[in-house]
């Protein structure tokens, strides 16, 4: 007799590129894609695994597989072994290649923590006006000295009981509160400081109390930070923010690790329903993008961790439910009723977040299912709601979220956008990192188009990102090279068709591409898109339709989010994406999420005023409204079938 | 060349007396126990390593050790390779035998709990008393229902401010928040509940608010708990309350794990001042006491831990230091200051405590270095504060404490009576544990001794704990065995002498003895011993002369603690450690820090009571008492110098 081999238990190697190999054991019954995330292995699958993105393209370079072909990969890639993870398990020891551009995301996530120029310009001007309202500075936290008599047998009363008499005679506070953390620093502090310290403390304007947050020796340095989050579900952005100035003085955002769970919320939601799915999921987010981004700020700002008192986090819905483990699987099912719409204030060490253990955190409030914080904090921070005019608020990140109104109302709604316009479903898209074509042109003549691409200079392209992909569809349109519903008019070398018959575009050739390959923009491509863009437009026109306005009543429109960043709002109308409205209405304002969360941070009356736009939004399911769907049809060409709304003005 | 060995790093091998076998990899630095320590085989050290106790006996089988030998070993001993484990380092790979009587303590500790007959007596006497009082069910925890209609397209508020409104509704609150473990299970709950839901709750009277702990569906079970927790330095008591009837359900108690570290405050204090001390001290008696403790009362209940929604700790001060994990290093340096008296309420979270996340913990204040919560606690059981009369409270423990007063006034101090009470210093002393002699009287013709030992029938005696040595030296004394001074008298077959001339008293021949050895009780014993009683009654003596009193003036003597309970009274005031007063002016109150800390869970006007009593009470630091050493050293005879004090009443 040989030895027992235990049949379902195989050894995957991962040979990633430019990275260290990485193995795992594994039974028959786990995909290659559950099997990298079990080992730590990043691989991008925006669809959550399900196949239908395309992204998760991996080798095969030995041993045995089950699973069906994919008809994401050709068959000149599959004879190469050219497989997709999600879609196989291994069936014997196997060995795998996975490519770098597999794992795109992690590495060249584009920054949205106004390190931009044109970010920063917006935020500087946020800044400015929340001054101006009075909106600064009243967060509670505050320091304060007390000196006291070394102790002595005759006066041998315990730190804690002097130092809080201290306190009461200099503020006259009907109640010291010490928190654990500042109890434990107190003896060596007031010994180091020759019983003089500093105490950080946070005015609690409920109870009139004074709570203790930390206490350092005198003379040395007590840094008030704050931060302030923007938890995207592609990416994660956080400012550390200096309390007494208001000023930040450090940035920094990544990815956020949940993408490996799904791109997109409702694959997130899925994946928290299973057994230790939301802990995973919570994990992700909390210990893999926040903590390890709070350390490496500190680092940067030469600031302890426990030195950060206060946080704000704006964040979706789904991104609320998940940074606080809270299960929101009802957000996704009818009637789509989340677990909370607002939180009671919460501490840094409840969240498991690497900060003053008793920083309070707060999370902008959401007002829907799909219209979270995010969208609450770009409200307060688009001040729309304050303006006696009528406003259209856009964010256009992984979601597609609206708000519309001014001072007398303010109607919300999602739209099912999709991932589109961050390059998901669309079989040369890509997110808005290095390689991405952010914009481009295409000469009427000779079809040829002059790209833009995203990275250092001669940075070859590896795909289109959403404002690319406005831009090609509209030049597209524009040229007349596709038709009204998105289908090719013209013929030309870059004029190419599949084997199925479709047409394509060839946005660039194998010879100037990232990838070696031509870059395709498929006739199935656009068709996607423009379901993406119509369901943006018939949002709008769903609002408008319910308090009976023409487009024309809207005043501004501002345009927020990532993708918001580099979109060319010429081609946005044209393609009829955004309402023909002058271009000197529309206003590119920002990562409203974040600067929200950086307002609700510096001011408690900002937090107020995040809460009471939330309390003055409506919200609006359209999937529930009876005229949305004729409306999103409608909106389904280029740039509709009311050639009248896109006339020109 | 041959291989490189690392000359420092020797192998340990653990022999252990009816366990498994341990081995660790130390160097030549460190001391066998500390090896030990490291590796989590128990050793008893009540000295805390230095070599004063003689209580860590190993006998090293093969290698080298280094290190002097120790008066503790007889040469019959050292020959066959005995060694104090603290007192030698390996000098290359050795391989040791532990026996069961050096790890005595974490096996056999004995239960106060209020599993006795006494102790529960005292504690049902005092259930009535708080109950007479109104000192019961104002714990501020309480359940909710709430019943919504299931939610809809029409009516898509999200769950937790659903439930908010109709608590708010329900109650007329004016603030209802949510912790984010109630925020957790909120969802399900609602759900398997039908959309009914029990809110368990806590109300905060300093704001009005609601606190919500924890929801559980309707129709199921939801019982409310509480925990009383008395952190001794020897023994960790609890009792597991339902707080609906304020009917304790479950009781447990348990080493206090710290005491491999020493078996005194100072001992624990001084390894607490040691690079990861703290910490080290804070894990033994949170996660290797309270945390099982807790589980096993639980389990025992059939409760879950997180239904536990109110705590109340009653430990010494340093006990309170080393919980919560404050440096509490300045208590032992003159001028004895502790961190804190009191703590605001912390948390269970906070305290790494397996509790609800969000319960309560209060913890009783102390009043000064060596005055702590168990006394406040204990003050407040013994309901002295009070009454009109005087009263003497006695805590024998661990260390010995003493208030004096009544409504009028309360005096405490604490006295340095040592570990002798508990065995320590007293060479065939130890815990009141199975083996340990508690009781005696000796034939004054025959000097035989008639022992009661505590265990089974048949247990053989192993040493004599508190209460015997104080009937053992009382009967020696009565006996005219030894005289006034505690040197002995008398010759016969149970006096012994040893090397060094000094006599002693054979309790036990080593046929009858546990071990197998003599058990004598020698005059350095003795010796120990009268400095110990004549520490209480010192302090005793001390507290009447500051206020100009006699001790007639002393009403009642309230005797309190685990050496309290089997304690012979007449005994105690025949060596002079009592004072001389009519027997029925005694009372055996028992475990009062276990019974306050119940008193302070059922009862938010009893912790303030106790908060009260701790403002009450001054404390008076004897080290630093002028007439206190005098009066030490005349009360260091049996009875005492002046025999005035000790004449029949």
């Amino acid at each position: 007799m040989g030895e027992v081999v235990e049949k379902s238990k195989y050894k995957i190697n991962f040979n990633v590129e430019g990275g260290d190999p990485v193995a795992v054991t594994g039974g028959a019954g786990e995909s290659v894609l559950e099997l990298a995330r079990r080992a730590g292995v990043v691989i991008d699958a925006p669809c959550g695994g399900n196949g239908t993105c395309g992204k998760c393209k991996i080798r095969l370079l030995s041993g045995g597989v089950s699973g069906e072909k994919s008809s994401h990969i050709v068959d000149a890639d599959d004879a190469e072994g050219w497989r997709l993870a999600c879609s196989i398990k291994p069936a014997s020891d196997i060995e795998l290649f996975l490519p770098a551009s597999a794992q795109a995301f992690q590495s060249r996530i584009r920054v949205t923590d106004f390190s931009g120029a044109r970010e920063a310009a917006a935020f500087g001007g946020f800044r400015s006006a929340l001054e101006g309202l009075g909106f600064s500075g009243d967060h509670g936290i505050e320091k304060i000295s007390v000196s006291l008599a070394a102790p002595s047998l005759e006066e041998a009363t315990a730190d804690r009981e002097r130092v809080e008499k201290a306190l009461v005679e200099k503020t006259g506070a009907g109640r010291v509160v010490f928190s654990l953390f500042a109890l434990r620093r107190l003896p060596a502090s007031l010994r180091d400081g020759d019983f003089a310290v500093v105490c950080v403390v946070r005015r609690e304007e409920i109870d009139g109390g004074l709570y203790v947050l930390d206490v350092r020796p005198a003379g040395g340095e007590c840094p008030l930070y704050g931060i302030a989050i923007d938890i995207g579900t592609t990416t994660v952005s956080m400012l550390l923010v200096n309390l007494e100035t208001g000023e930040p003085v450090s940035a920094a955002s990544g990815g956020n690790a949940q993408i490996r769970y799904g791109a997109d919320v409702i694959n997130r939601i899925i994946e928290s329903t299973k057994a230790g799915g939301l802990e995973r999921l919570r994990n992700a987010v909390v210990h893999e993008c926040l903590a390890p981004l709070v350390r490496r700020l500190c680092l940067s700002a030469g600031a302890e961790t426990e030195q950060i008192y206060r946080a704000a986090i704006a964040g979706n819905t789904t991104m609320t439910h998940l940074v606080t483990g809270v299960q929101g699987e009802f957000i996704r099912l009818e009637p789509y009723v989340p677990a909370f719409f607002k939180t009671d204030p919460l501490t840094a060490l409840c969240l498991e977040l690497p900060l003053n253990p008793d920083a309070r955190v707060l999370l902008a409030p959401s007002v829907g299912s799909y219209v979270g914080g995010d969208i609450t904090a770009g409200v307060f921070s688009s001040m729309i709601y304050d303006k006696d005019t009528l406003s259209l608020f856009i964010d256009l990140g992984t979601n597609g979220e609206l708000v519309f109104g001014g001072k007398e109302f303010l109607m919300s709604c999602a739209c099912s956008a999709g991932p589109a316009f961050e390059g998901g479903e669309i079989s040369c898209g890509m997110r808005a990192t290095n390689g991405a074509i952010e914009a481009c042109t295409i000469d009427k003549d000779t079809m040829e188009p002059k790209l833009r691409v995203i990275g250092d200079d001669g940075e070859k392209p590896a795909g289109l990102c959403g404002s690319g992909l406005i831009d090609m569809i509209g030049e597209l349109f524009r040229c007349g090279i596709i038709n009204a519903k998105g289908k090719f008019n013209a013929e030309g070398k870059r004029i190419v068709k599949d084997d199925y018959g479709g047409a394509g575009y060839v946005v660039a050739f194998a010879a100037e591409s990232a990838s070696g390959s031509d870059i395709v923009l498929s006739e199935s491509d656009i068709d996607n898109f423009i379901r993406a863009k119509g369901a943006i437009f018939s949002a709008i026109r769903t609002m408008l339709a319910i308090v009976d306005m023409p487009q024309e009543a809207i005043d501004d429109v501002y345009v927020a989010g990532g993708i918001g960043s580099g979109i060319d709002i010429e081609h946005a109308i044209l393609i009829g994406m955004l309402p023909n409205l002058p271009l000197e209405k529309f206003h590119y304002i920002g990562n409203t999420a974040l600067s929200g969360a950086y307002g609700m941070l510096v001011s408690g009356r900002a937090a107020q005023q995040v809460e009471a736009c939330a309390g003055a939004m409506t919200y609006l399911e359209l999937s529930s409204h009876p005229s949305y769907m004729d409306e999103f049809v409608a909106a389904c060409f280029l740039p509709h079938t009311d050639a009248n709304l896109f006339a020109p003005l």
